[in-house]
């Protein structure tokens, strides 16, 4: 078994189909070697995972909430490559991270949630899931969510 | 005539020239087969469009805000495409929409108002219009616009 | 010596080495001829450069907050050049710039912010420095910094 599936199988975790996005849009696009994925908000029980950064969440609870936007995020990753026969042994490196944190004027730890994310990629995709990153805090995001990741990824050629 | 255009004709849009950038930037940028274009903001009148959502916009009146940028962000693409002896039938797939909305920290609805952009560029370039996203909601925006919006667009060799 | 460094000689500019993240990412990602640029926050004597445009700073601090980060920038970008052996002299183009600005919610000039980046950009750069460009304001950035700016630049094959 490949070092992905198995890190996966050790950890758990079931990947997820591809995210059924909100509105009119996919959820990838392929261009080239590279895999654009939408922004993926945080998911509990099926509805969107609401909450706000320093106002009903912890950053503890907000890194829980990445670490699922990236489980999502590799459901969907698998379905991109699945789309053109291949899985996700096709990665060739995870390449840019872009994390959007509900946050009240006051919270300061965007880099501290984000790293639920970056943490289980790197984790899961060893070297190849390191990845340049950038995490801010916006004013609010679809359905009241907590967390919005999207994630841009090369695939073997 | 091709399809993009029969169907702007159809949908009477008549596209602006590239838009010009409020600062020391481009419009667009080419780099290989993508073109990478600026963040747009909303305009009414050749005005920024100001408002924001939750406080003195609606959901419908954001989206109509949305439809607009996508007709200005067709019009820079078109000329990013003339700027290589090509027109809007060069493109390939609009590969990615980032979708930046003016939000109260209560609004979250931002995407239904990015909406009125991605159905906008689904109608005119069909399939070759869906796309990768993301929308979130911002503290504020360059001229107090009500939404800024970028894109990645590939083109055909 | 070559004009890029020339430039920077005659500005007085000297490069950092590539920032170090404040978390589990990397500075930067090559992929193909492309680098994306993490998201780099202003500093100010090795911490991070604290406030919010519209409370605690105004539109010339925070370009020169701006242009400090252009600055990191370009030394993270030196160092992905050296990783593969090359100098800033391997830059093809300067393609995206995305500048993420503390803003409160009444404060609309991130453009001109953004322009302290964009300006020393296109001076050291010259006509490889124009860039595509999305400037907004996020409710909040990690450790408090008033600006974060990311960068995709694209190197000679």
């Amino acid at each position: 078994m490949s070092t992905i599936y198995a890190t996966l199988e050790r950890l758990k975790i079931s990947l997820p189909p591809a995210a059924t996005p909100a509105a009119s849009y996919q959820p990838f696009c392929i261009s080239g070697p590279m895999v654009y994925l939408s922004g993926h908000i945080a998911k509990k029980d099926g509805a969107a995972w609401v909450g706000q950064l320093g106002l009903t969440m912890n950053t503890a609870e907000g890194q829980e909430a990445a670490a699922s936007v990236a489980i999502d995020l590799m459901g969907t990753l698998q379905a991109a490559c699945q789309s053109i026969g291949k899985d996700l042994e096709a990665v060739k490196q995870i390449v840019k991270v872009t994390s959007l944190v509900n946050s009240t004027p006051e919270y300061t730890q965007q880099h501290l949630v984000t790293n639920g994310c970056s943490n289980l990629l790197a984790e899961v995709f060893q070297t190849r899931g390191l990845h340049a990153r950038s995490a801010f805090g916006v004013a609010q995001l679809p359905l009241g969510a907590c967390v919005e990741i999207e994630m841009v990824v090369e695939l073997n050629a």
